[in-house]
């Protein structure tokens, strides 16, 4: 087990806390614990780690697939979750502030995953409950269009074991697909990246969704080497890794990604001739036709694994922020 | 303990996967079961039995009932149950497949448990994931008009140990009365009843609701005895079981139920007198007016225990599935 | 521990069922209970009081609050919730009765925790439920305006708690302020009070919110000395303990709560300075305005303690209702 060198979280609120020594920390301990996932006593072990904690699942944005993957989570780690999902039943209809609601959430468990809308609100009620005398710590599980740092920190650990036989994810070149404006993922994950030297990124999009220009002086600060491109091909051919998305047209104004034509930066079957053998397909998931399901098969599709991973990532997350990581001990192989 | 003389089934997708020798293991295993329910310890030790997995609850079809009663085993048997119940807060709002979704929830999970409006669903998930590297064993919690396997299942149990004290099922005259044309229950209860040498089987409805031609050929076929009646009380009278239906509205295109006269196959306390005096009475729940709550008292009363039975049956099914029936092994009395 | 001098109750189903011997006894369970909140071996210990039993939540009225707070209490005995929150979505579609359905509830679980806006309905189901052979206990969690007992014992034990080191609650001055008419938290602690010599109640109110004439006379009864006032500066000056309440217009008939001037019945920062200093602020919560959230960090405002302990008032109440609460032993300081 690596020494950390690096200040513990006491909240997990935007992919921006995390640097090299967590990152490396962070893929040591997801290993071990899915060694653990290997027996019943393992299973049973993990279980025991956390079993007298409760935590609250917010869940005011709809999202199954990381509601489902956090109260696993939670279940891996014996922690018995709560859940709203809806606010319209809550005391908010009966004028209840949302720090009032929050603050009743955190008097009754040991730990606040949620997700919301609003900008900024995880951060807001982790400094409120941090000034009260029963804090407990927040992770963001993705707010509006703004932060999803769990989402960022699963998929450096999925290139990170992608490239595990090639020597780590530095000098790599990975290429992201698709609505690169309005994806979250993406400007997390590419922040995330600039720690691995030698990374080369690749943006394939159509002109509509290029990146930002926060992301693109970001990365010219860092001297992150970088390309924007139309090319689809010539960018899916060159990649170590390519990493799809979809658009993200729940944040149209006016149906305005109606209007874009996006129908070159779909992966497809007929593709998978043209990349590179060890090349790792990523995607967030779920995915519409930008990514055939004919590929699933094959052994470089890498996106329901990458789910999985989310999984683990999130049981080794919680980990760390109530404590007992340092009760992950089996020998690392 | 029988020793099996059955294929183990990898998924529950329909009553007629199941003969004889299974329907005989699956009462004993049952009956063990129920010894555990005893004490505290035999509790207990069913929670460590899978106290390490995890099931998806996936109920996109409303059913209350049906959803505690595996809810309820599963938490007997110290599964962790996460649950999906409307559709419509889910991925599938982002435009993902209805597979897709599927195998994201078995990605998280050990065990789908699935109730759907779609008939075949189960099936064709069932074949999906058993192609993917990580296959879960699904179980049909009800598909539409069309199998709803573990009803049928808990109706043959509730069946066999209504009559323990006189020489097991053969031979028995079951009448089922109501809405026999849609009632998915009584489709699959006769087809698991052909098991039982010497059954006999009576159908009393008004003209509107005779059994579909199917199950009448299904009949002829196997040479069970059966009869189609519009006397309800002659029929009751020669029963050894009663097993009422509601009318099943909800399949109901144009309001046709209405036009149906059904008054004549209600049973009312006044009927009681002219039963045979251990006739076992059946429903499967939730029942109207066609049951009178004032029966309820009477000692042949047994659908409340069926709907108990209900969950004991899939506590037993669970454990065959995931592979730990053969530590039930309290000794059977 | 107190030898008990009261009736164990079977059911929880109105604050009037409650002396004072259950209280005292209640007192020091709560606290004895808490002390194993101190340690995972402690909440370990309790969690394995109730692991096997499974609990039922039928909340058909909507409260977040209450509901969590109870499904917290579950979670640290290990009790396994199950939950109705929508009806609309059960069995009651297809026509099932009211008693059919929570009487198929209490066959799959060992105890049901009911809110519903219907007044009375607790009574009738545990009376139905008392007939059949597999009766469960019912804990009222809150009947439209009628009874809420829970809420008044999390109350009395709060006071309790306020006034350990001041000679317990005897001839204490407990102010109300707001909504007394129609708060039935009012009504119920009131009464409560009664068993406490000495009491004196203050109801500061708008005119249109007195109290209502059965719980004067039932006060004029009991020969509990107490007062009326318009005048909320001098009640709360003089008042051991505050008991804030919201204006619960979710009982409007037609918006008249819009009509009354509720201004002057407000609990603002700049009051703080008028109250003594070891005067007990409490809500029940949720609140709007008229509570002022400056005064949240001040040591006499309990209402955040009041919560917490309406979740630890639960756990005791359950393994009394359950039986365990002879487990409970650790020694008391």
């Amino acid at each position: 087990m690596i020494r950390e060198q690096f200040e513990r979280p006491q909240h997990i609120l935007s992919a921006s806390q995390f640097g090299r020594p967590f990152l490396d920390y962070m893929y040591e301990l997801i290993n071990t614990i899915r060694k653990y996932d290997k027996s019943k006593d393992g299973l049973v072990y993990l279980q025991n780690l956390l079993g007298h904690r409760r935590a609250m699942l917010y869940f005011t944005q709809p999202s199954t697939r990381t509601f489902l993957s956090f109260q696993s989570a939670c279940g891996i780690l014996g922690i018995k979750a709560a859940e709203i999902r809806d606010p319209s039943t809550s005391s908010e209809r009966k004028g209840e502030s949302v720090e009032d609601s929050l603050r009743t959430f955190a008097s009754y468990v040991d730990l606040i995953i949620m997700r919301s809308p609003v900008a900024g609100l995880c951060d807001r009620i982790a400094r409120l409950l941090d000034e009260t005398p029963r804090p407990v710590p927040i992770i963001n599980a993705g707010s509006g269009p703004d932060e999803h740092p769990t989402q960022a920190l699963l998929d450096i650990y999925t290139l990170q074991r992608s490239f595990k036989a090639a020597d780590g994810v530095e000098g790599k070149t990975i290429c992201m697909v698709g609505d690169l404006k309005r994806g979250r993922t993406v400007r997390s994950l590419s922040r995330l990246l600039t720690n691995y030297p030698g990374v080369r990124l690749l943006f394939a999009s159509p002109p509509e969704y290029r990146i930002e220009n926060d992301l693109r002086s970001f990365l010219l600060d860092q001297g992150v080497p970088f390309e924007e491109t139309t090319n689809f091909r010539d960018a899916i051919a060159a990649a170590d890794a390519i990493y799809m998305t979809r658009v993200q047209d729940e944040y149209d104004v006016a149906a305005e990604s109606k209007k874009v034509d996006s129908s070159a930066f779909k992966l497809k079957f007929e593709h998978l001739a043209s990349l590179k053998k060890d090349c790792s397909i990523m995607h967030p998931l779920p995915r519409r036709d930008e990514l055939d399901p004919a590929i699933d098969k094959d052994p470089r599709a890498n996106y329901w694994r990458q789910e999985r991973n989310g999984m683990w990532t999130r049981v080794a997350l919680i980990t760390i922020l109530l404590g007992v990581d340092h009760n992950i001990v089996l020998p690392t192989l």
